[in-house]
């Protein structure tokens, strides 16, 4: 996953790519990058870190002129990426004319692209698919980008949502399947494209501003903004949408929102709906995973009437849990990340809500940790379906061996749920029908994959 | 405020109070420091900065051996502080014996004691009141550490829950009011004091642990741990208690426990009572400015019967807001750490819950954002009494003019709420009353100074 | 001006590299990478700063495995260069073949030949020229890199020593002219190439070696080490040999040896040509500007039979004058780096020797620091002739106003000495001539671009 | 060793103290700290690492206000430091008043007189002799600091010289011996206390100066520098001077002067008195271990009338030999810093000149560079007596087994230099004998315990 953003028009381009990359710092803590165009060459800075480490004061973003600016934060998925692989990457075309990408998503079949293009004579100088987009650019002919755009984007299988700077413009465009979101917004006269709307919102307190939502770049979609204002287009074969459902199950900040919705309403929807699915008799206390599992936890209880309460408490200091890339800091992660509350725990029958299980380390663990503290009776609800695929479009479960249910060689989840439960130790557990969660969900066009195993493009991966 | 912990007999000394330290952060994140005794020296290591920046790996902590150690974080509150003046410090007695102290509180009458000392002949180095107990211990006959404390203690006048390492034992003192909690617990066979329960907790997981929690160290209590176990003892007047009551509104992490009693319970029952006390016709939902009125806003909730929803998503990448040093800053906080969620907030009428308001800051803006993403009504209900009074014993409220009760001119807050209502632009306002606070704390033996101005203790500040 | 080196069949090959960077530090110090092929994957790491502060201990070469390695320091001439832009730079051809490449010098005629490529639809992705190497094999037809290399290379005009890695040989290419050096030495069983022969003689030291020096890559050779041993062959037109003559004058390190030469005989041998031409009568004592005139300092003593003696003292804390990249800190960078001996100075007619002048601040601000030291006379002898014309070829003066001799508008040096001498405040200045210092160089195919405008190559700059 | 330097009424206070420590940088290496007076409040900063790290900017010197300022560079000699064993300490007197104080020397009876204070109940933080000064002014009665230094500084036995900063005056004191230099001049309206006149020197080039150079503070010397102008006084019984020669020999700046001697000088007399003592007949040239041995290689070529050249190329980027603190990256640090010109050694028969021996590691490493190199012969002349005793006063070498001399079991190092020279490897090997080094320096008031055994001062160490 990655967090991108786009501004065009504004004085101060690059404090606001800083703000938009500061709210979708969770998409992506492992790098971050800002690119200016001051009307005739594009600055850059960029490194590995988080966006407040990289760009701690006015200094740091010194050189960084402009009123057309584009960021990106990045986050290790396939690919090993040292400081020259981190976004936004730059490319060159006729004479001089700059762009500047940054890209989030996965393209599925970058290998054989890659292979196809080289044998085009095109010119890669890493191994990180980021690159494609601007190879693809320059191969293709065409009198404006958004031809280029237009003719060879079709090649690509998988998830982009990208953003393109040149001296005069940006361009957004998104993937005909829509598997990441891109959304666009004007504050004041100001342009500006982004991963989330909390990208928009941060934006609100720097001084006096209006902010008109615009809505989602549609999958397929092209949207070009310069001085003329902002213009659609799209790509061929926009048919087959796949949107990530796990965007509104785990990895969209709560407050964004998705056609007026915002995330945090559709988590509480889940959690009502397994309430219904799955019911607890005689609970005491309905307790959420901090922060993953708040959302659904509260629907569960509104819908159960069960009383929510916090029976975990988070330690902020120690990093998101799945976002880190070894499986050992995961580990020491969670040991040092929540700590019960007795007063809440002990002597109860708890329902412990969160979003998903994808290893179960955390869900063992606190299991453990919840009877530790005098818990009577510990009963897991996920507020989404058992993940039993990979995700190949830019999640980071990327193979089948380290899912919990394949773990434990488990075929059929609803057969063998005490399998799983025995596992854990838990007294129950329970997982959102995905019926059920696409039920109340705002939209009915998603990848499902992780949890059917059908892959809405051909690629062989 | 700081974090102070401290360990007797452990292999792994140091990795304990490094864990304890983390459990400690919210105490104290401008510094932090760890001190060991090998059996022949003291081994040191401290700085500016948070615990896992300053000791961020295995190699960090090198060169600190030995089976006994203390640590603490700082919280600038009286003194401008340089690295010189984190903790633990170290003091050399009658030759070759090397104490090292870490201390959590603020004396009050420093400055005066600090020239009855200086004409007596003692020497101070530093701005810091933390030097007091290394002179007072020096400046004393007697022929142990335990019988100077005893015979010099009683000078000091303020907040102090020090630990003392030596070559063969720790010693926890905590002053005769018990301003500041100071913990003690078995784990395994190793002995650990420090300021909350939680810092104890962390380290069930390191490993397989028992944990027996021995309680609090008395007000006045002596503690003394070496290799004969432990024992205790007391300084003299030891019968007027005045436990910071803040501490459980505010500064304590909610899985900390005193008395059994862990923090997030009690502010429950703040909020419950806040309910009782002043209720909201009609609201809609209750939502808590996260994650100071967390717990209040539950128990509010539970007890009005009114739903509980997450209404504002904070950015854990920004730091604690009332932790930070310059008011400035605290601003610049605040925009970068709230977000509404709408479909919680818009048309709604809503009860607000948070712990406290000193500055009112906070409270203002959110008010702001809250009626931008169309809140209907804003009710905000505060789980503590209206701070009108200084504290001087180490929470960072130090003088009158900063209060916002104080910055409006306002003398019965009772009379005169709407002018804070009108200050803050909201609906209502209403505070808990300290007469309803103390019934449902757990003791009855606190200082309540900032709510009352009747300080426990006579010293001119 | 850069520093480059290559490293074929070592177990230790990213030691080697690092040593060899270490040694050729002085080339370039804005940046460093080290590249290592293991068979599989090239493993990269580079960035900003100092080779000791990148790669400060043995942790920090993790991951460079392999016994092929590339690396480069890096000396910012015409471009702005950020972490992107800094060596090795890595392609990929033909499916997954990955090379990396490390570059000494500077492409004249980089725009126009940029253009050329991209309308054959090539493309580059920063604006330096080191992309153009990889560019052009890619571009380019042919059974074996090697012959890609002879046919497309030709193409560029100017300088370039670079060496190529790839999965199994490293190859060496120096442009036909020969302006940058590049050689290869055998160290035991190892093959190295390098810029300059202290990067060989480094290796000396880490452990029992032997050192076979194998001499110049020659202009326009193309040297091919890999398991067979090491295969020579050559671009094309190769006649026209053009040497850096700053190379000695200022550029490499005094121990380094060219043809068996070491700079520091060559500089003495410039010395003493300058007390052959330029004596000074009754002169008391020969001073060196340290280091940069050392050499020559002492050839002038040992012809002229004055005396040679220190008469300024550097301050090594202070960085390399000519190497900083913004006037005003060189200006600065004086002050805290020279200070005279007075019992040199005082009363006595000083020869000062320095190698070159190129702004003529250092000089002018020494004068003035040895006139208040008490010097009687100050007579200036410059080892080199005056600098009239900027370097296109990898010098760092590349404007014809920057040039002291331009800022003063001379056109005649001879004729207009006493116009320096009357800037700088000097009472003789002296320039060894031309001809007298292509006489006693080693060779005779020299750039002299610098002293005479008659540039080697046509390009238009 | 440590540098020290002391401002006296300068708007740039901290300003020309950090110009002073840069000056002073090869006196201490480990540490740096600059203290100021504003009037009210003593402010500090201090941390490990190089003056020009710690203090990289004008930024980093912001807070430290004042027209009075002390700062010290620390060299660990005797004790483990960390960061809050660096310079300036401050010390606090009478009520409010504060002080500061910097430190270079070697209290060797420290451990004793500790006990003694700490009998009389003096407290001590640290196990930093630099504590003794603050502890004894604060000790003893008087009515004046001065007074109190008379008093109680006589107790000290070891070396010192300190500034004092206080709130309207810096007090210079130096040792009744006089071990340690300690300088004054005035800069304009500036007084400057500095451990050498090149922290003097480098302050001509920040704007238009005036230096008036007002000589050494006297062995036993009690300068007072404030409002009134400069005030002399003494401790008692000053009679036996003992000033360190090893200043001369290896430590101070080449341009440093010392009664208007310069030391370059003075070792250029050493180096011409070794000549005389012990020629090489017919060798072919002197070179020097650049750069402790540049000065001597020049006066022994004078003298001998054998040419000067440079054998051996240093890379700056090296640190200092001497400086280091572990033997092990000592021995490193050799193999990155030197390498041999071979023309000017290859088959020649070499006077290699360096300024001193104390373990013996460079000399041998340089020895064999220089065979392998070609050398025919390589004959070492030491400018200074063989070392045969620790030093307890500052200088790192502290125990007797370390030393060359002693490794090798030697007693009579005139009987058995065979030994040596065969240990070492070399054609020969010779020292300047003690009478001679005397009879060519400036005075004849020296501590020559390291070449002697007898020890200017009674303690037993």
């Amino acid at each position: 996953m990655c967090g991108v953003c786009g501004v065009f028009n504004s004085e101060s381009a690059a404090i606001y790519i800083h703000a938009g990359l500061f709210a979708l710092q969770h998409r992506g803590r492992e790098g971050a990058g800002i690119a200016t165009h001051d009307g005739e060459n594009i600055n850059i800075k960029k490194g590995l870190g988080l966006v407040q480490t990289l760009f701690s004061d006015e200094k740091s973003l010194e050189g960084l002129e402009g009123r057309i600016a584009i960021g990106g934060n990045r986050y290790s998925t396939v690919h090993k990426y040292g400081p020259e692989c981190t976004q936004p990457m730059t490319f060159m075309f006729e004479g001089d004319q700059q762009i500047a990408t940054v890209h989030n998503g996965n393209i599925t079949n970058f290998e054989q692209l890659r292979r196809e293009l080289q044998a085009e004579k095109a010119l890669f100088q890493t191994n990180v698919d980021s690159e494609l987009f601007g190879v693809l650019i320059n191969q293709t002919e065409g009198t404006t980008l958004q031809e280029k755009i237009k003719r060879s984007f079709p090649r690509l299988i998988g998830a982009y949502s990208i953003i393109i700077m040149t001296g005069n413009e940006i361009i957004g465009v998104r993937d005909p399947w829509g598997f990441r979101p891109l959304k666009l917004a004007k504050i004041n006269d100001t342009y500006m494209l982004a991963s989330e709307t909390s990208a928009f919102d941060i934006l609100k307190d720097e001084g006096t501003v209006k902010l008109e939502e615009l809505g989602s770049v549609k999958p397929g979609g092209i949207v070009t903004i310069n001085d003329s204002g902002v213009s659609y287009d799209s790509l061929p074969n926009t048919e087959t949408h796949a949107k990530c459902i796990f965007e509104y199950i785990y990895f969209a900040k709560p407050d964004s929102r998705v056609n007026g919705h915002d995330i945090s309403g559709i988590r509480k929807n889940y959690g009502a709906q397994l309430a219904r699915e799955w019911p607890v008799q005689d609970a005491d206390v309905v307790i959420a995973v901090p922060d993953s599992g708040n959302s659904a936890a509260i629907g569960y209880a509104q819908e159960s009437g069960i009383k929510f309460d916090e029976g975990l408490i988070r330690n902020h200091h120690a990093g998101r849990t799945f976002i880190e890339s070894k499986n050992d800091s995961r580990k020491r992660s969670i040991r040092r990340k929540f700590n019960p509350t007795r007063s809440v725990v002990e002597d109860k029958k708890l329902v412990v809500v969160d979003d998903s299980i994808v290893r179960g380390n955390t869900t063992e663990r606190i299991t453990k940790m919840l009877y530790d503290a005098g818990a009577k009776e510990v009963h897991i609800r996920i507020a989404s379906p058992p993940i039993t695929s990979p995700c190949y479009y830019g999640i980071d479960f990327r193979t089948h061996e380290e899912l919990l249910v394949n773990r434990l060689g488990i075929t059929s989840v609803e057969a063998d749920i005490h399998k799983i439960e025995q596992h854990l130790g838990v007294d129950s557990l329970r997982y959102l029908s995905l019926k059920g969660m696409l039920e109340v969900s705002p939209q009915n066009d998603y990848c499902t994959a992780c949890f059917t195993g059908k892959y809405p493009t051909q690629t062989a991966f």
